[in-house]
């Protein structure tokens, strides 16, 4: 049934991305489809660098003061009425649920798509002094939007798994701290653990999280010439605070309305980190994320099976005991190549390749995931020397990716620039903007591009003087891209 | 506002168990009513216990072969109902989501009230040779289940939180073993973790899990008398896998019915967690779970002020460096007297209290949650004195739990008696039992008694040699209990 022809990466990543990112996905046991449309499940390997993400962030989170908790599934539909009311824009295509057992229920309820309604009452109701604030909630969980799109595993399902935080301050400094403190721990998160460089910026005012004062996000260049909203870190004001009635009592007794935020990173993240930096080989991983960090693939004979396996044992014992993530390939049924085949496929970053020569000088060759380049080390130190190039490979993850990204932002100044641009370079197109979102209507409709983002600094000086479409006075630089 | 009137518990747990539970779950901060029935919002404690519940078990499931994974939310009708027509008294009461955005589906989904019928196909479709197996999945994820009853936080919502571990082997004894291994994790999990005493055992044949060769539970003995039904590992035998074509190639080829085994564990455990070591002063929590493991409250007048406060910030950088959950509690508007309730009601295990006479003699004074004892211990090596004085607390809790246990599991050997010493003691009363669900009626029907478990081991002698409610020959010792 698994034939070695069938484990192979057939598509290609530059000719056909799409279909390449779907059978990477596959093949590499990331996820699979499910029976419903819209629907995948996420399988071992890529639930365990889902995990990696999580805990990496969640530690964050708790060293900053978040507190965890858990708000339920279901939201009444007359709790999103009121969200649509407050909240121009607000319009979330959901799953309703309208039976429970065999009856039909009074009210339906909506699988939540986000949960600012169902967690602002009770925000408003744990917060009665300025003692009690911040108060900063995250949880972790599925939602639900029933948007009708193509089916792209960790890109565009109808559910996905996402964290979200919810938090109140008493001013708009300690909210607007917050709001910054997020968003670059998931610049942090990109950069770190993703190897991913990433640009944080402002969605312009008519692409802003509906309700929210700024909508903060980072974007990631994907090789396909897209951006990717990566995460988003929102200041909502008093908005929210004043629709849900999220309010304290100050030092003199006072009432004050709070200033809340809120910010979410998705599993997307890891469709981005899937498609930066896996090849047509299949899927590549930073060491901070992948399951197995190093593989140990024994060469042997018959006459040296023996002291090439127990070398090898030895071998993976010391990279443990380092703290490595390592797995002892010891398979008899399967030879070395096709070994190499499969842990490159899956993403493993370092492999360790012993045989009889490396016994013999007390070595061990080291081959790096993404371009293959070896080296044969001493067997003593490994887990130090195994640790380095496990640093290494991400450092080479990182830089490839930068280059890619300082090399895909170029600058225009008339409409025309910007549709050659975008359409023959992709990329990120920046030009100076009058603010007005008229003005990317023209290159939306010509080649599905829009305005991903502005500079966070709303005081920075437009790129141009005057606004690449329309040629009034430039407010700011837009970003233009292509998006997922 | 947050009075102190408003902070105490008022309900006592002898008198009035199930009021003193609300309030204790209520004003310890683990959880809150949702706006709709049957639902509830965790709090952050209540979902910070949770989380180390998690994270025991989830590393113990690792380090036996276990890998996360997670399944879609929703189950078609037709996969549901596919599972009915297999399992004979599979008839979950579910919510049903019948439209998405403004369509209404072709298919209604369930929102997931167990993931068997969605997962055991993809089980089937990763399992082509003996290679494969054996497959152990789990998923920590929530589930739904319309049952019209009274909320009782963690014990009783439409939806709770939970894992949900589904396995395939080759053979009978794989499954077996994987059974025993998930159940023994479990009690593992009450005793060195929660600090509670369980019996294992088995459910009767009537009160299998549907479609189970065998369902093993753990039980839980509440202070009011009843059981808790704590955990539940399932060895499905082959009639899931032949249901599901979950086969595989053996060494020869040649195709073969693999056994399945389920195992899950709630947020029940959470409940019976709350239940059996809080008292009428509030939350009490083992060390192993407390979100906060000691809280030093630091006494001082005007005079003694500075020099006391700097001593409890020293002495709180020790514990944290010796690894211990340490909270400073240097709140200016709070009095002692008000601090100690407050620390009491949330269950922290330990409490430190220095003042100036503590300074001046170089210690620190240790009050033990459960039972008040306190002891005046030496400065020098406070942070190995505190993890002592931490496993002590634990010991302590889980005496007095082994204690009431062993109390409240009685013989009986008519039907008579049965009801007299449950009706006068609660707790377990084990008699023989032929064997025949006919003979639980009467009981059930009289006190809402039922038999929670028969021995793990098929081959035990019964405690007599007749059913002690027909008389009849017994085939193994029943334990009957009032449940939850
Ligand atoms: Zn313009
Ligand atoms: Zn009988």
């Amino acid at each position: 049934m698994s034939g070695e022809q069938e484990l192979g990466i057939t598509e290609s990543k530059e000719h056909s991305p799409g279909e390449w990112y779907a059978e990477v996905v596959q093949k590499a046991g990331l996820a699979d489809y499910a029976p419903m449309g819209g629907f995948i499940v996420t399988k071992p390997r890529g639930y365990a660098v889902w995990e990696r993400i999580q805990n990496h962030l969640d530690g964050w989170f708790k060293e900053t003061g978040v507190q965890n908790s858990y708000f339920p599934m279901f939201i009444p539909e007359s709790f999103l009425e009121r969200e649509k009311d407050i909240v121009e824009g607000f319009d979330p295509e959901v799953a309703w649920v309208t039976h429970g057992g065999h009856e039909e229920l009074e009210e339906r309820l909506a699988v939540r798509p986000t949960s600012e309604s169902i967690i602002a009452p009770f925000m408003a109701d744990w917060t009665r002094s300025h003692r009690d604030l911040p108060l900063r909630l995250n949880q972790w969980c599925s939602v639900v939007r029933w948007e009708a799109t193509e089916t792209k595993p960790f890109f565009r399902t109808k559910e996905f798994l996402w964290q979200e935080g919810h938090t109140a301050h008493t001013d708009e400094d300690g909210a607007w701290d917050e709001t910054m403190t997020r968003l670059e721990q998931y610049k942090r998160l990109y950069e770190e653990v993703m190897a991913m460089p990433v640009m944080e910026g402002r969605k312009p005012e008519h692409d802003k999280f509906p309700g929210a004062h700024t909508t903060t996000t980072v974007e990631a260049l994907m090789p396909d010439g897209k951006s990717v909203q990566g995460g988003t870190s929102h200041y909502l004001g008093t908005s929210f605070a004043e629709a849900f009635d999220i309010t304290y009592a100050d030092e003199n007794e006072e009432d004050n309305v709070a200033h809340t935020t809120s910010w979410g990173l998705s599993w997307r993240a890891m469709g981005a980190l899937i498609m930066t930096h896996s090849d047509d080989q299949g899927l590549v991983l930073p060491p901070a994320v992948a399951p197995t960090q190093v593989v140990i693939v024994p060469i042997w004979q018959e006459d040296t099976k023996d002291e090439v396996q127990e070398y090898a044992a030895d071998l993976a014992v010391d990279l443990e005991d380092a703290g490595v993530r390592v797995e002892l390939d010891d398979r008899d049924h399967r030879n070395p190549g096709f070994k190499y085949n499969e842990h490159e496929l899956n993403g493993v970053p370092l492999r360790v390749e012993v045989g009889p020569h490396e016994v013999e000088d007390d070595e061990a060759t080291l081959v790096h995931r993404p371009d293959g380049e070896t080296e044969t080390v001493s067997r003593e130190g490994i887990g130090d020397t195994a640790s380095e190039h496990l640093d290494t490979v991400h450092a080479k993850l990182y830089a490839s990716a930068e280059e890619t990204l300082e090399g895909e932002i170029r600058e225009a100044d008339s409409r025309e620039e910007i549709l050659g641009t975008i359409g023959q370079h992709g990329g990120y197109v920046k030009c100076g903007w009058c603010g007005d979102e008229d003005c990317e209507d023209p290159i939306k409709d010509a080649i599905a591009a829009e305005i991903v983002m502005v500079p966070l600094d709303r005081d920075e000086e437009p790129v141009h003087d005057e606004c690449a479409i329309c040629g009034d006075d430039a407010e700011e630089t837009a970003y233009f891209a292509k998006s997922y």
